[in-house]
């Protein structure tokens, strides 16, 4: 692999760790929301981490669901653009282009989690929208670049 | 990497490409029937996009519910595809058979989020099955073409 | 590519149909909780599968429910080890230590979906939290890798 390749992994891989805080940052909240709350899942878990006072009659405190919420969205929208991600770099793009995308798409998907823990639209729309048009711009330009890179013709 | 290899990934961005766009069908459907049945599930949603009608009463309407199961399936499905795809086509394989399975393995999630929409068994979980097969399929030809690649020997 | 990062690649091809396999288990677990307990998720499913005494009322057998935990945990943590996986492979590790941390990853998640099936805390939790350490060391070593063949200076 070329030289360039490399940085453009090593680009995706510090994206990927950072992907990781975030999504990380989504099971944070939910255990900070049952252990004030002392509302769990699991009736193990009402035990171990309630203590004495551990409930786990099915119904879960705003903030967990929330959580559960955030997670599902990004589940939904983050892996994609992984995958995306991945082939983008192995497409070899410049550096700035792929820090950029990058950048923005996270900052889209960190900005539609605060607006699920603070409701409010259609900020979480915009964000939510925005993180979609950098996936479809990412994607595209990576059939671009592998496009002029295989020499295929189609004509 | 290779020029092959290069043809083998240009395949496998435009799989991606096709695989986001059902994808977002799915949260269009979801969209959809948000839209047309009033019934939201946060709030905020249902002030913004409900106009004064808009419901958040935690009752989902059947298309949403339906939406969200195809969302599911295809979060348990499509995303490990995607990561035997990725290793697949770094592993070189023949154009027209990595072509041949990707397209074979689309239709089967296809069709088996219509049979979810218009529900209808066994027809569902042939498609189901089907697409379990070519995963498998799939990820064994990789494992096959690096075992002769890498030149290992067992023996 | 080198000799090496192919035999990377064999190893990631293997773990992830490791990987494949474990998921599927998941979905077994839940088509024997739907089949023994004849309680399905969509009345087409209750009819065909469930002969004449299939119910779909929206209540799930409880092996069922602990069947869509575990895929819900598995995808919140084995989809962003994978990830990591491939990238790590690509970054050209030593195939001992990529053997061994893709091996401990497995074990954890197995761990923890016994003691899911099995409730038993703080036991499920530790394999909770060693998945994300192992998660996070492969990433980290991947960045450290890719810097290094990168040849970047930040100085």
């Amino acid at each position: 692999m070329g030289q360039n390749i490399l940085e453009n992994l090593l680009a995706f891989s510090i994206f990927t760790f950072l992907t990781i805080v975030k999504l990380h940052s989504n099971s944070l909240i939910q255990a900070i929301a049952r252990i004030t709350s002392k509302r769990f899942r699991h009736p193990d878990d009402a035990a171990f981490f309630g203590k004495q006072k551990g409930i786990a009659d099915g119904v879960l405190a705003p903030l967990d669901q929330t959580g559960q919420r955030i997670w599902q969205n990004d589940i939904e929208n983050i892996y994609p653009y992984l995958f995306v991600g991945v082939v983008f770099s192995l497409s070899g793009p410049m550096l700035m282009i792929q820090i950029t995308y990058f950048t923005i798409f996270l900052l889209t998907r960190i900005l539609h989690s605060v607006f699920l823990i603070f409701p409010k639209q259609p900020h979480r729309n915009i964000f939510y929208q925005g993180g979609n048009v950098i996936t479809m711009v990412t994607i595209l330009h990576t059939i671009w670049n592998l496009y002029h890179l295989s020499g295929i013709s189609l004509v």
